[in-house]
Parts: structure tokens; C-alpha cells; sequence
């Protein structure tokens, strides 16, 4: 099968056929040069991964047939990511790296320092679709709407603990942290860390842990791919 | 002290002036419009950082007196990165991520399939000066001229592993392979990867250990930045 993957919105099946929208027709015949016979891979995000094949190529519309179930459908593991959009380009590149480390659920937070101009969900769910084309998972992180940290806390399920990452220092170092972590969530804070009120609210909470990300400052996008690799390595499935 | 940190490339004792450079000059006065009088941390490669004061400000020229030194010079961890360059700026990405995360070494590769036209140690050099002044390290990473693979590996010291990020998936995963990790290296390979002599070349050496970051097909500076914040978790000053 080729290298090229492409999501689908809808349900594919083996023998069916699949009419793309004027985008994806774009890409595979005039960005990519496919022809009638090329082969590409297609994902559903809800029953796996298939062989499939270019049976028609017109001006604004091209045809795939599903020739085969490659691999089966499953979810990554239950590791959510918390953060704090800032910078355009950097949030863009949160929710793809975030995409790329497996994380199951995407929830923008909107702190005191958090820049919400630019917050378009629309925008997030292209970036996490390219993300997991390119990176060849089966499912796409769900992304919520932005919510605001309090509410957030205040709606919590206390049995999934949350880790902020806590720049004053004061945490734990990460893989001692994470040592018993099951099911949890990342949460990291915008350019600026959080204020003096939200730190003093996550350290009264039961269900939230500090974590100390080492002795350098760290950007907000680095503390998050880090926060991830970290669990992946020692709790998810780069184990 | 201020929050502006600055690389000084001369050696600062208490109580001894320094005229910046018309580049640091601009950006002191100009950009972040300090006065006569403002404060400002500033470091210099081998004895720490020191809190300064503007004591001139002239149209191209700005003086500081050195007034105090509040932190040792300190190298960080030796944990080194061998990286491939591929596009101009994920290779700034790269650099600007390794420094932050407290890499002591930076050398760059020239793998079979690495781009390198771009390669200027020059540039290299003021982005990791950019991403120490931001982190705060006191020390900048030492940066190396481009290497051939070949060259690189047959001029190695065997007492220093060197973990390579295998995407093949036939590596350990990596909480496991930096077990007994001490002083090493992180070499990871460019888009599109190592060629297959590189792998088997890579396969034959008793220094070199397979590392294998999970199911998911990660791009190489993501590779960069998850395989060194394991080894700062699990190995490093993130202890």
C-alpha cells in the first residue's frame, strides 16, 4: 500500500466506494500526481485502516474503492493534554505534536495569561487530522471547546489525576510523578505559567499533582511534548 | 534583577564594565527600551551569571557594570544530540529545543538522506544563544561542525552509548534501554529516516543501542525533543 493516508468522515467498509470532497480530490491528483490504479491507505476513525484504491479521477471529484481491512481500529492510550493556547503557530504546533504523542483528548483551557483571539476548533480538528495522516494512527484525538480553568476544576472526575507542570520548582521530579499514574491528564500552562491564584487552587485539589520539569525554563509547546514522551515512556505505549 | 538575560561573549567579573555590541545595544534600548539604570541578568560561558546595570546609552553603544554574581557557571548534563538536518526551520527547531533541553553537545550529521545546503554553524549558534538567554542556562551547548555518518561513527569514543531512534519498531522502547544509561548520545535521522546500509552499519556496532519511541510514526524533531526529555527524566538533571 502507499505512503499516503488520508482520514475519511465516514464509515468505510471493504467493496465500498468513496467519493471525496474537492479537497482531498485536490491533493491526491494534483498535489500528489495519483492516477486511476494508485493505491493510498484511508482510516475512519471507527472501524481501522484499508488498502484502497483511485477507480476515477474527474476535474473537482475523485472516486476511491476500499479494497481491504489492513488494520484493525483502536484508540491510544487514556492520556489527555490540558494547555493553554498562546502564540498561533505555537498552539498549531501543540495540537499536532500532542496528536502525533498519542494523546486521547485535547481540552484547550483558558487561564488568566491565556490569548483566546485565535481559538477556532475547526482550525484544531485540521491540524490533529494531518497530524495523525502523517503519523499513521487509527483514531483522532477528540478536542473539546475551550474552557475556562475554574470550570474545569470544578467539573473534574476526581479519579483521573491531573499533573500540572509547576515552573516555581516545587514538584516532583517527573518520573517519580508519574511512578503510580493510570488514567490522567496533562496539564500545562501558557507562556507566563499560571498566576499566583490558579497555583494556589491546583495545590489544594486532592486530584492534582505538581510536576517539575527539570531546572531550565521551558517554552509552553517543549513542557508539553516532554510531559507526553515522559508518560508515554513510562505508563503508555512506548512501554 | 531584571528578567532580560543575555549572553556576553567575554569574560564578566563584579565590578567591571562592558560595552555590548551594537546588535545588543539595539535590542536593550531600542526593543525593550531600557534606561540608565535598569537591570538585566547576563552570562558568560565559563564563570556564571551576574545582575548588570545600564550605565551608558549612547546612539550605537550601550554600557553595563557588572554588579553582582548570583549563580555559578555550571555545565549542564553530558548527554549529547547527533541530529540530521532537514528543513531550515525544523533544523532551528531543533537547535533552539536541544538547548532548552539542557544538551551539553550538538552535532550535526550527514546522513544519506539529511538536506544540506542550509547548514550554517553561524546560524546554529545564534539560535542556541537565543534559546540559553530564554531557559536560562548558564553555559551554551558546544556546537559542532557537520559530519559524515561514516566519519562520525568510525572516529567514535565506545565508552559513550550512542541510542539511535530506530523507526523499524525493533528497538527497546526507551524507559528500558537507558536503564543503565550514563554518559551517551541521541542520534536521530532525518525525515524519511536511515537508509538501510546506515541501519545495518548502526546494527554492527557495540556502542550503538536501538531505541524504539512507540507505535506512532513521530517526525524528527519530535524524536529530538521526546528521546532528551526522557533521558533528563530518567537519567538527568530532571531527576
Amino acid at each position: 500500500m502507499g505512503q499516503i493516508r488520508l482520514y475519511i468522515a465516514q464509515p468505510l467498509t471493504v467493496g465500498s466506494e468513496v467519493v471525496l470532497n474537492e479537497q482531498q480530490s485536490h491533493y491526491l491528483t494534483h498535489v500528489m500526481k495519483l492516477k486511476v490504479g494508485d493505491t493510498i491507505s484511508c482510516f475512519d476513525n471507527q472501524s481501522g485502516e484499508y488498502g484502497c484504491t483511485l477507480i476515477a479521477v474527474g476535474k473537482k471529484q475523485t472516486t476511491l474503492k476500499v479494497l481491504e481491512h489492513h488494520k484493525p481500529y483502536a484508540q491510544t492510550p487514556d492520556i489527555w493534554l490540558l494547555f493553554a493556547p498562546v502564540k498561533k503557530d505555537n498552539t498549531d504546533f501543540i495540537i499536532q505534536k500532542a496528536t502525533e504523542l498519542g494523546v486521547r483528548k485535547i481540552i484547550p483551557v483558558q487561564t488568566r495569561y491565556t490569548i483566546t483571539e485565535r481559538i477556532k476548533r475547526e482550525r484544531f480538528e485540521a491540524q490533529a487530522i494531518e497530524a495523525a495522516e502523517q503519523c499513521r494512527r487509527v483514531d483522532l484525538p477528540q478536542i473539546a471547546e475551550i474552557k475556562k480553568f475554574d470550570d474545569i476544576l470544578q467539573q473534574w472526575d476526581k479519579t483521573r489525576i491531573l499533573y500540572y507542570m509547576d515552573e516555581t520548582l516545587t514538584g516532583k521530579p517527573i518520573a517519580q510523578a508519574l511512578e503510580n499514574a493510570k488514567s490522567c491528564a496533562i496539564l500545562v500552562g501558557p507562556e507566563g505559567g499560571f498566576s499566583a491564584e490558579e497555583l494556589e487552587k491546583l495545590r489544594g485539589l486532592s486530584f492534582a499533582r505538581a510536576v517539575c520539569l527539570g531546572p531550565r525554563i521551558l517554552r509552553a509547546e517543549t513542557a508539553v511534548v516532554s510531559a507526553l514522551s515522559c508518560w508515554q515512556a513510562l505508563k503508555g505505549d512506548w512501554q
